[in-house]
């Protein structure tokens, strides 16, 4: 009973162990996390076109519902960059950013997002996530951080922009660049050069000096406090805001309040679709993070609770003033980095922000938008990693193609249609692939009972007996090419007696390939040729027999091919490898 | 270069050896199939709700095109019944059907439809029709065959009705059955009645009276005419249109005109996904029909130089007040059995139709349209084979719920929808099924070099040594199963020290199947574990010398399992089928 419950409420297992010790490494960690996320919680909602609020709430109730219901030891769930901008794209569509309606809609999206995500989690559907092949990820997330600085660059210039794609949004700041404001220009510029600067240099520098390890990986981190802080001070000092640069200004002090999505019929129909597409992405990315974080320790985590874990998160981001949330990857890494040992450090965390919205709030009022935006595309071009490109190129000219797409999709028609692209071009290339598969003649390789394809191995052949071994599941699509093709061959063949198909590879054989197979054997009793099968594997054998297939086979079903070649080699020849084509 | 040129224009092929014996047997069977293509081509017209001079035209100059362009012998080319109701669907939802505005559509249609045929026909693209799985296509041809019956019901009951769906159409009927008129029913009633018998006991009948077989089939393909003549001549003398009985009417009596379809934006763009529709259907149809009869004279069609000869009719039919066309089955078999023997038997057919529409068209003024609606019932439901249910049924549950579900969708939701439901149903449940690979572990089978499953075969294995046979390509929605599933197995493994993914059923390996390859090895260096592949097939190992995979690979690339086991097996013992589990 408690055991089934556990394993839906993973915090029941490890609650169990809870020392002093571990509460103290997770303690340390929750003070460095929360000291990194305040800004960035900003950061992130004004990406997303929220108030500031919102970020710092969707960190606090999702936090600690994730270390409730998550399995991940090191996961850190907020609003994150990617999900931030899906969010922005998708709200834009049905409300004015700055209304209430815009935060309404944020709501309404997380409760919609975490519904998804629970119902994927009890009906344990998370295999849907593995349709986005691992070059279409990073495809996305490359082509994403480029939207997302690029949306930043407003801020950093001072204008006013718009804009869902990489033209619009460079289309429109040029046209507004009349409105450029120096002063602003100078606090971003300077701000995106500090953490540039921190980012690559600091972290060496200390070490150089002579600094322990953590210490330096903390004041790396912290990079981004030391320059809120400073450009505050500034904008506060000087009077900035008076010559124009945008402030985040009133923040209300208070808890997270208690919400509720607006659930009109026309928006929840309108904002399923981004929904599921926010939640599948933000799903992929976070049990990505959990699993490499998880091998570290050789502790596992189970994707389907992930599903569970995250559709809390993103409920209680709904009912407290949040958004959309998801494991970040930043900030997941820094609360391992840290020591974080259980979900309790996010717990913790969510305390240290707590506080801060209470108390700390007050303080960020001159905070610049302009270091806000340093920050994001400071973060963000960490993203940005088009190695995949060369990458895929040497491996296989699929999966660049399905990266290629992706990006250039993402960036010239937006986030949504870019990554649905990109999933729809990796499926149809696929299919592409199986419905022209390779098929090896194959022969003895002397000496042994094995078979091979007689265009690469030195092999034994026999003019009698041609034995095509099929590169792949028949089904519908490849089953008119594997008619032709063996009509093709047989018409080549003189003297020829037995066709044998080598079905070791063939992993599957559907209705439609049953069909086109009962009607190559019909083909080859009227030319008096007999057809065989060898090395069926037992799944494709058992629905075999289901079909009158075998019983109106002209020929015989082998365990092994070597038996087939046994019953049929009446003249072997032993020969040179044919040719030398690859591929063949 | 003629050479080349007979490629595309296989005319020049089967021209040159025309002779007098020849050209008699084609002229016999054109004049069989002229005789019933004349009311045949004015239901269909009917059925796509065109004047039926449309029928006619459309049979005329894309018979012609297509004897000089397509590759078969005997294929008949024309209006065929689910092509015309895929037409009224399409249409009607840009045009009121009567008026010149959805005759013109038609024509749009058609060109449309004539141009994306040719296109894939000269980049070769006749694999896109693979996408149409055999059983999505026997649900979509069975569900078609209902609602085109369905449709028909309000001309023998003589009531007005409409929709696109089956409750649609019954609910319409239902609701008019007010208007019903006994004379029409009575018509309508007789005409099916005899039409059926004709079908079913006619051929027999004749036979046991002795007559020759030629006789008996043109015979029963020759009822349709005389129901024809029969019920035209009835409401001629009895003055049945002034009872309510509705005739066809004025038909002019003119050659095919020359006629430019509607080349509007909005209408292009409207019609532009409903003709690709079209197209695949009409192709996969023709295709089959051609490919039949092509088979039974040990004569072959070839898919590309059908794309053109196709697309050359249609676009014949665009520009000669026509619709679109395709080969048809019950014409083309017609053509075929009264001993056609090459397309030129269809140019003659076009002669005869051409005479038809000159002269013959005042006589079927009186002909009443429950007899063309009877003619329409009888031929279609001979395409409703339900039969395809059970042997899906039986064969996998996979293919039995494509049939299903292409059956219900296209009743309830309409043919495009049908369709595309179906196509959409078949690839996903193939992804599906490839996301879960079976994975069999495998040992020696005593006295050979061959391996199988250890829970279906007495086979020997070896405590040190794992190795798991996965059956299925590795790619994108299979790569997380994969690395669970290996980490599964090896927390299982108690001294275990090396493990061999057997390589022999997979096809490809795509890129995130690579990363995971590559974090398996990771993991199993860890543990000091080897990782090694054998029997890994050529185009396979091609691609995977191209990464860092194999530098990287904590253990060796075997030719043969049984070389790997060789080098491995160090204490094997003999084992019974461990258990019998199916399927694992």
């Amino acid at each position: 009973m408690i055991d089934q419950l556990s394993r839906y409420v993973p915090v029941l297992v490890w609650a169990r162990a809870y020392n002093r010790q571990t509460f103290s490494n997770d303690m340390i960690a929750a003070v460095i996390v929360t000291i990194m996320l305040i800004p960035q919680s900003l950061a992130y909602a004004m990406l997303a076109g929220l108030p500031p609020e919102a970020g710092i709430y969707a960190s606090i109730v999702p936090i600690i519902l994730y270390a409730i219901f998550g399995t991940s030891r090191a996961l850190a769930v907020g609003p994150v960059a990617v999900v931030s901008l899906l969010t922005a794209s998708a709200i834009g569509q049905v409300a004015e950013q700055g209304t209430a309606g815009y935060a309404a809609a944020a709501l309404t999206l997380a409760f919609l997002s975490g519904g998804f995500l629970l119902m994927l989690g009890v009906f344990r559907l998370g295999f849907l996530a593995n349709f986005l092949s691992h070059p279409v990820i990073a495809g996305f997330i490359a082509a994403s951080g480029i939207l997302i600085a690029t949306s930043q660059l407003k801020h950093i210039l001072g204008v006013s922009a718009g804009g869902r794609t990489l033209p619009e949004m460079l289309g429109s700041i040029v046209a507004n660049l009349s409105q450029l404001n120096s002063v602003t220009l100078a606090i971003g510029v300077l701000a995106t050069g500090f953490l540039f600067w921190i980012r690559n240099n600091l972290k060496a520098t200390l070490k150089r000096l002579g600094a322990p390890d953590l210490l330096a990986d903390i004041s790396t981190k912290a990079g981004p406090v030391v320059a809120v802080v400073a450009t505050t001070l500034a904008v506060w000092g000087f009077d900035l805001a008076d010559r124009g640069v945008k402030i985040v200004g009133e923040v209300p002090q208070s808890l997270p309040p208690l919400t509720l999505p607006d659930f009109s019929p026309a928006l929840l129909e309108a904002l399923l679709a981004p929904a599921i597409l926010i939640s599948i992405i933000g799903f992929v990315e976070s049990v990505s993070v959990a699993q490499t974080l998880a091998a570290k320790k050789r502790q596992r985590v189970n994707p389907d609770q992930e599903l569970i874990g995250l559709g809390a998160a993103n409920l209680g981001a709904a009912f407290t003033g949040g958004y959309p949330v998801t494991g970040g990857f930043a900030r997941s890494v820094v609360n391992f980095d840290a020591g974080a040992e259980t979900p309790a450090a996010g717990a913790f965390t969510a305390i240290g922000l707590t506080i801060a919205a209470i108390a700390l709030t007050p303080l960020v009022y001159y905070l610049p938008n302009a270091t806000l935006a340093a920050t994001i595309i400071v973060a963000v071009l960490g993203l940005v990693d088009l190695s995949i490109l060369k990458k895929t190129w040497n491996y296989s000219r699929a999966d660049f193609t399905a990266v290629a797409a992706t990006i250039v999709l993402t960036l010239g028609l937006g986030v949504e249609l870019g990554v649905a692209a990109g999933v729809a071009i990796s499926v149809l290339l696929q299919l592409y692939k199986t419905s022209r598969p390779h098929v090896a003649e194959v022969g003895l390789v002397p000496g042994t009972q094995h078979f091979r394809n007689i265009l690469r191995h030195k092999v034994e052949t026999d003019p009698t007996l041609l034995t095509l071994r099929v590169d792949e599941s028949l089904y519908f699509v490849n089953t008119r090419f594997l008619e032709e093709m063996i009509e093709h061959r047989i018409i080549d063949g003189n003297g020829l007696r037995n066709v044998v198909l080598m079905f070791s590879a063939v992993n599957e054989v559907d209705y439609s390939a049953l069909e086109s197979l009962e009607s190559i054997n019909h083909r080859l009793v009227e030319m008096g040729i007999g057809l065989h099968l060898s090395e069926v594997k037992g799944p494709v054998m058992d629905r075999l027999k289901r079909s009158h297939f075998i019983d109106q086979l002209n020929g015989r079903i082998f365990m092994s091919q070597y038996d087939a070649w046994t019953a049929f080699a009446s003249q072997p020849v032993s020969g040179d490898i044919k040719e030398t084509r690859i591929g063949t």
